[in-house]
């Protein structure tokens, strides 16, 4: 189970340069963050990797959310699509040196990301979750029935606790996605850990 | 006079259908359609340079605002920034097959994206608009010290009519962009070729 994967998911709240210094001293034990701030601006999100950067984080560890551009222009790892996104099959060919994850909620999204030629998938929200509230989770097992659909990996996301990782990974996937679990935790460092412990045994 | 320009913007109003047919017809008098579209995603400002392609627009007079991502897929002539966006060096840089477009609103700022490899300026406002309620305009003796402070081409926005292209060319400047004066003219057809005859004047 050691190739488990763990992605941190920024929250959109935190501030750069705090997020920036909670994933500083957390890079170690994740493999991927996230920068899905929607409401910043491309010169924003530019220089919240560059803060990244300077906290040595490694850029092979940094995708960014829907914004292939910042991705690319930054020498990120990838670019984290959405329905809302340019079409993965376009992203794939034109920006043949990012790795394109793709978020989706259904078997058929799944489907045809991998279709389009996705390189993982992000699939949630799996239990409830307050960053998705009012919303019926999937459950596990729906997320089992669209591992199970695709061959390529598909990382879970929403309401996730070291608890229930073991649930996660048997369901078929190869890793789980954090938000606030981890980044708004008392102690980040801490808790990142006790993720990481549970998605290796 | 004859190389005087005339760029659109769209006005991030008119649905994607209609702006596709109003420029389908007009775009034989254009040099260049900005989508600026700012409340769009990828995918929708994506879509719209395809309903623009149907309309027999060129794409070396499509310009995209910001997302130099959608523009460097779609291959559309180039992108347009604004200071919220991805610096100019790294955009000239990393996309080199774009044209690269900087919107400034002081020399300063126009020096320094011309500094940073922009190819063309666009200026503003300069007249009142409605576009920007109870913003002062910067006024015609400012563009002239933008125009003269610069050796790339400087176009002129912001409530400029017919009636005061003249004035603004004489300003220094290049050409004019028009939002709503044309797109949400009575007879776009009719208003467009009205602003070309004084710009070939």
């Amino acid at each position: 189970m050691e190739n488990n994967k763990l992605h941190i998911i920024s929250t959109g709240k935190q501030k750069p340069e705090l997020l920036a210094d909670i994933v500083g001293r957390i890079h170690p034990y994740i493999d991927c963050i996230h920068l899905r701030e929607k409401t910043k601006t491309a010169k924003e999100i530019y220089k919240m990797v560059e803060l990244l950067i300077d906290q040595q984080v490694p850029l092979s560890k940094i995708v960014i959310n829907d914004r292939a551009d910042v991705a690319y222009v930054s020498n990120a790892k990838g670019v984290q699509l959405a329905y809302h996104s340019l079409p993965v099959e376009i992203v794939k060919r034109k920006f043949s040196n990012l790795t394109v994850g793709c978020s989706v909620h259904s078997i058929e999204e799944a489907q045809m990301a991998e279709q389009q030629g996705a390189d993982y998938l992000i699939f949630g929200h799996v239990y409830s979750t307050q960053s998705k509230p009012g919303l019926r989770p999937k459950g596990i097992d729906q997320l089992r029935s669209v591992s199970e659909s695709v061959s390529i990996p598909v990382i879970a996301i929403g309401g996730i606790m070291p608890a229930n990782i073991k649930d996660v990974i048997k369901a078929g996937t190869q890793g789980v996605a954090i938000m606030s679990g981890i980044l708004e935790a008392k102690d980040p460092f801490e808790t990142v850990q006790q993720y990481r412990s549970y998605l290796s045994s």
